[in-house]
């Protein structure tokens, strides 16, 4: 399927395209000024609509599966395509949760007034129009839409080939909603096509449409939307974390927010990948720490010293310092105290999510203060690196970059702003 | 003057440069973990070697001066590019009050806990390193370098070329504060060439090196940077900014806006440039609002209505709406009614500053809401649009961008954020 033109003809691609990014614009004007009200109702609206169309959606899922299969997919990717009733279901609940979040347009941020009798506003605005590249999973295509709407946002999505059938089914029920609502059809859109091509015309911005764009999916992806990107990227690349243990850190708790930052899930982005044990407690931790994980399961590259402690361990390369394994897997080594954790996290790290384990408050504060991180934490998992967690009851991903957003990026990050100004006839001097 | 290597030589320019661009992220490394203590001596130390430098500032400025009145530069060049004793001290005074603005870094701006007895905080960060490219006028080789530093922001100038004598004076002032206070002289790096290549040089970033540029001047270099720049950029192409009289205005506070609005001062971004008049107020209030304009000196470009008012106005073509004339020139027009106001500002304006002036609370609401600039104003005027106006102490330029930084960009808008997880132990389940 290769929607309404043909494949690899280059200027019909591009006028798709623009024509898109051109729709987006006008329904992001749209969107801008819809009440609350009448985007919840569409989020509620496509929800229903969702559950009613699981029969077709299956059915298009089923042509995906089999392209998939007959393209000898591994089993990962395929599980990943698969659809269900019951993954249907909790799709249509993840776009009814997203409808019931606080709707952030409109907020007051900040408000004061001047000593000229001037009030100030500065007040949550939508981003504009963002523009969501995603892999196979259909799933993203009703998430990431639906996060994008609740902000105020236009969208367009596109997903990786092998799911588009998939996803112009479940597509057409977030359409339903919005129609339902009297909102525009192109506030969410999905690229009709599986020509590649799409991808770079999006990267492109469409000619000033996109204002942002948000890559969902693995490393070679997330890399490429970064160096080709002519617009801003909300992602990251790497979340390569840290859990350092300190010298004054309890071994109890130490052990138990270890084994959570491993193993609870090995393959997301919080997960842990480097243990850094201070030479002040290695003598003591090391031999409760290591055990801990190759007990759970998980296989343990060391240095010198941790490789002592256990014939499981194997020896830690250069290599293993900057990898994320997103695996059953973590690097181990000793350090020299807290400025060569530091120097150790900012040498390797992703600037993702990294934590200290320790009694000693100042430690922790200098820990904090100084680790040049999305998220620095003190006696927690790096599990905790979800937007879901943070209280920001859905996330569109978690991002490393500095501008605009960093960290878990919910629907409040989708937003911009702007300054109200109240006066009484006031003039400036 | 071409600084330290031969002009024309690509390859020793771009190795200039890179190396610029590595000692600035170095540097901003430092910055980052600098006590507050330590940047507001910096910039004390600076506005005090300023004032002593007087001399050697002035006799740079007069070696610039002379290039520049010999390549035949305009009056007005001539009198920006011009420094004397007071002006000296202006920028000395300046750089002074940015070193008592509050430190914007650390600051929590939102904390709450989590059921699980997690405790979240957002506190705000060094932004990373920026690079400002500006016109000749070389007291903004000490403003922007100074709010950069208070933000722990290392910043890369490049000055008109015209002022390049001038501001490596004044640069070199600079540095003696922060070597006076321990910090790396990277802190704050000139350009210290005239090739040109070295703006294109940091529009690419630097490989990296450069996180957001801050073009100030004029609008073709503005445009050049949005149009080349591979990094983020906080600026404003124009400031084509309305005020909008409503039909429910009070005509003394429309006229006594509306003419501070415009003539206050005609040269700067906040200045009104177009006057929308509603036809339910237009046979009164343009008797008095157009003679009002023309008595204070300011040209009027009107639609039929306006030119039949009083015969000095002269006809308004097509292109005046979108113009910014930076002078004392509007443009006028009669509008049916407020969607005909926001229409015609989505249409024409710049998404900078525009105002409304009523008594009808509805009314302004809606403009307030619907319109989309980054300032939008009720019954006060658009010079307010303005960073020391908002009581930022000072600003690096006004943003109509949505991402990151809109509106007045001062120090806080300088920064981005981190979040600090607090734990006791907590695992995720």
């Amino acid at each position: 399927m290769n929607g309404p033109f043909l494949a690899g003809d280059a200027g019909a691609l591009t006028a798709l395209m623009l024509e898109m990014g051109r729709k987006a614009r006008a329904a992001a004007r749209v969107l801008a000024l819809a009440s609350p009200a009448q985007k919840t109702a569409a989020l509620n609206a496509a929800a229903a609509a969702l559950r009613k169309a699981a029969p077709a959606i299956l059915a298009a899922n089923a042509t995906d599966l089999a392209q998939a299969r007959a393209g000898g997919m591994a089993a990962a990717f395929i599980d990943r395509l698969t659809l269900s009733e019951a993954r249907i279901d909790a799709i249509a609940d993840s776009v009814a949760m997203i409808a019931g979040l606080a709707d952030p347009v409109g907020a007051v941020t900040a408000e004061w007034t001047q000593p000229n009798g001037l009030r100030i506003q500065r007040v949550r605005t939508p981003l504009g129009v963002v523009g969501v590249i995603f892999e196979s999973r259909p799933n993203v295509t009703a998430d990431a839409g639906a996060l994008c709407l609740k902000a105020g946002n236009a969208v367009i999505l596109r997903t990786g080939s092998d799911a588009l059938a998939s996803s112009m089914a479940i597509h057409a029920a977030m359409v339903e909603g919005l129609t339902e609502a009297g909102l525009p059809d192109a506030a969410v859109q999905l690229v009709p096509t599986k020509d590649r091509a799409a991808v770079g015309a999006m990267l492109g911005g469409l000619d000033g449409a996109i204002d942002v764009i948000v890559p969902r999916g693995g490393k070679s992806l997330v890399a490429r939307v970064q160096t080709e990107a002519r617009v801003p990227v909300f992602a990251h690349l790497d979340g390569n974390n840290h859990v350092y243990v300190h010298a004054q850190a309890d071994l109890g708790m130490a052990e138990k927010v270890l084994v959570n930052a491993k193993m609870r899930r090995t393959g997301i982005c919080g997960a842990a990948e480097t243990l850094l044990v201070d030479r002040g407690i290695a003598e003591t931790a090391l031999p409760v720490l290591i055990p801990a994980l190759l007990n759970a399961g998980c296989a343990v590259r060391g240095d010198a010293m941790v490789q002592a402690v256990d014939g499981r361990v194997t020896p830690a390369g250069e290599d293993d310092w900057g990898t994320e394994y997103l695996d059953a897997i973590i690097a181990a080594k000793v350090v020299d105290g807290l400025d060569a954790a530091i120097a150790h996290i900012e040498r390797w790290g992703s600037h993702h999510t990294d934590a200290i384990i320790t009694a000693d408050a100042t430690a922790a504060e200098r820990f904090l203060a100084e680790v040049d991180s999305a998220i620095v934490i003190h006696n927690a998992s790096t599990q905790f690196a979800d937007g879901g967690e943070f209280g920001f009851g859905a996330e569109i991903g978690i991002a490393t970059g500095r501008m605009h957003a960093r960290g878990p990026v919910g629907v409040e990050q989708l937003t911009s702003f702007k300054y109200l100004l109240h006066g009484q006839g006031t003039v400036r001097a």
